[in-house]
């Protein structure tokens, strides 16, 4: 996969290198210009374009979504913050639209994510195979009745509504001293989440955050966050320790 | 290592397992109740402490620190915005207290650290021997004169007061699409690589961000974010696309 | 003037009682309706809507925009931090739209808002004048031409992109203690006034600052910020006390 | 009242006009220095000081504390975003330590504010004593017994635990179209305040939102919000309407 940024309007396009010249809504550009390794090409309207290969961040972005993705900050925290490596053994539930499934088998050893809505199932097979990941395995069911069979758990992530499902049950699956985290984009839904803790003496709420993104307009004259730019709420994540 | 935390005052203490009893100031715990593997331990002074297994965020927060480290909510945001993973190659300059370092090697493939600090390069170097990792190198040099020896990087990483230095040199060493990463704590410093990048044809900077990392209290009655607590300032993270 | 607020869509419309039904896309509801003083009315569609007077800040929001509006969380920070009060006099420069002008005149003793740009200072004189405000003079002119003339002020506030040519000048109008008080959106701008006061010994910036609104969604059963929202970037506003 | 800045360590002292020299820790500064009107004075170490008259902004943060005050950030945009101006009558509860009961009191017409406690009571008469403000009364009581009582409230700012004890009685004291605003520092707390709102027909939450101050450090060189600086938490704004 390539990728042009249109140097008038800032637009990015992606070029998926099927051997076809490459038409967007500022003009056409030969496939040979494309496969060049030119990095400033011309469309046939004279625009200019800057091309380049996209990177796994890039192929992340442009997976089919069927569930809303967890974005790039919240799962760069996940990863930083629970102590995962390329050692480790993550299971997550549910798959969503499986991105962050594939960050997660792109950097541990080994994932289980589970998903209990077919849609999601299906789509989230799709993006995976594209990526050639071997160490994934999408399991189609509710996590409730399998956690019990998961041993030496690195990390157990949770996007649902109703995690107290999961952290009711014997969480002996998770290793001592990992985390359990949880995403939820309220936080009623995290007191909910905290009573379901309480009641369980093998674990300890160490931490819920936000992270925000501020994104920046720089140039040689202005430096000032974005105008018009969200800075979207996405989730509270919440850091359980398994004792 | 294991972590023990007080559940009067909610301390952390960090136990490195060196065939002694553990002495802080709320008591002592003896080494065979450590050692046990229960989760709640009883201090001689009758106070109550969880008890578990450090991971490898724990430890990460132990290093020695010669320099200031980078923050988990930066290490995080760039692992996962710059599509880095297990197959990549990372080049970082400077090491610092080797924070990034070894998180780095901990997920990607091989990792070169350059430092100029004969401080920071000794301190450096121990917390990576703790680690036992072997696919970082520790380089005890300027990065400008060296990389251009380097080849086929997936992210380099810069965390320096002023990557102009390094800009202005030959970065054919990067690979086309992959990121150059800036670590910059003032917007000024950001606006001087602006114009540093705008004399290189090769180079678009994509995005600039800070990550802002907001704590919140939680329990069966309360939900606000924590007093007291600092939202603090590290960097700006200036990402810039190699063509 | 009234609000009413749509039960179904929560859309606003301001009714401005010119003795006439009021018509929406929503339906229509008769004057007599409007007039009645019910807080529940009821559309020719069958549509509820909640019906009640507008205050000064609904008024304010329905001014005829030619500049930018200064928002209502960088002027109630002013306010409240420059410590002004209804024995104040207040000197602004521009007008813009008037938007502060209204409210600092509403709340201080006197108010002379000075506007070069010809179109501004017509669409400030009409916003004005249905505020029937009586302690507030515009001026069309540059400010740099006449602050000399100004006396006793106890508020000098600054909405223009080169505050430096206010700052430069002999500020002896501005009592001690008081504020000059800068409204700029980039960084750099900052920056460049700070220059321009380090040359003047009586003036001692004392605060930048950005007031950041963050808006959340409520209900029994939900609690977060709002999603699509944005918090958008204003300003930096600079406080400056005059020696 | 005079304001002393060390331009060595930025201090602040506040120095009362007593008749005496003033004293710091930084050295002392003679009577006739201080009232001489120069703006740069010596102490006897040769440490220099700005001086300036201290404005009303200045006296609010010299007030005596007894409860925790509501700070300038939350104030200004509570004056902005109501409504109210030099015609106002506000009503509220409780006192606290008076620090937005003065403030209020200088920018509206008339000002009634209820506290429960004694000492804050106390704390307060001596408070407003200070500013000689004729237009406040302070009544020792329960602003529930009182509501009744009032009449044509054009703000009622409810600063306690639990606004759902005033807002379950009788509102038609506050005018059709004006603002109740309650303060509360956990977002559970205006989850239970949502929940009493929903019982009264004659009142629409309008908005819940937060005001979050964030500080830069700016000079020639350097521009980056501070370090070690809190964006400390105070409270979330709930507007609601009376219909």
């Amino acid at each position: 996969m390539k990728i042009l940024i249109s140097l008038k309007t800032g637009n990015y396009y992606y070029y998926n290198e099927q051997g076809e010249d490459y038409h967007c809504k500022e003009g056409f550009i030969t496939e040979s210009d494309l496969l060049s390794g030119e990095k400033l090409l011309i469309s046939n309207t004279g625009k200019k374009f800057l091309c380049f290969n996209a990177n796994d961040y890039d192929k992340r972005q442009k997976i089919k979504r069927g569930a809303q993705i967890i974005t790039t900050k919240d799962l760069g925290y996940i990863i930083a913050r629970s102590g995962i490596s390329k050692t480790s053994f993550i299971v997550e539930a549910g798959t969503g639209s499986a991105a962050a499934s594939i960050l997660f088998s792109q950097i541990a050893k080994k994932v289980h994510s589970y998903e209990i809505n077919e849609d999601h199932f299906k789509i989230s097979q799709k993006n995976i195979e594209k990526f050639e990941l071997e160490n994934i395995k999408l399991i189609f069911g509710n996590l409730g009745d399998y956690i019990e069979n998961e041993k030496e758990v690195d990390l157990l992530f949770l996007d649902m509504p109703q995690p107290e499902d999961i952290i009711l049950k014997d969480l002996n699956a998770v290793k001592k001293g990992s985390y359990i985290i949880s995403y939820l984009p309220s936080i009623t839904q995290v007191v909910e989440l905290f009573k379901a803790c309480s009641q369980k003496d093998d674990l300890y709420i160490e931490e819920v955050s936000e992270i925000i993104l501020r994104e920046w307009k720089i140039n040689e004259k202005i430096a000032r966050p974005q105008f018009n730019k969200e800075i979207d709420h996405t989730a509270f994540l919440t850091f359980i320790r398994k004792l």
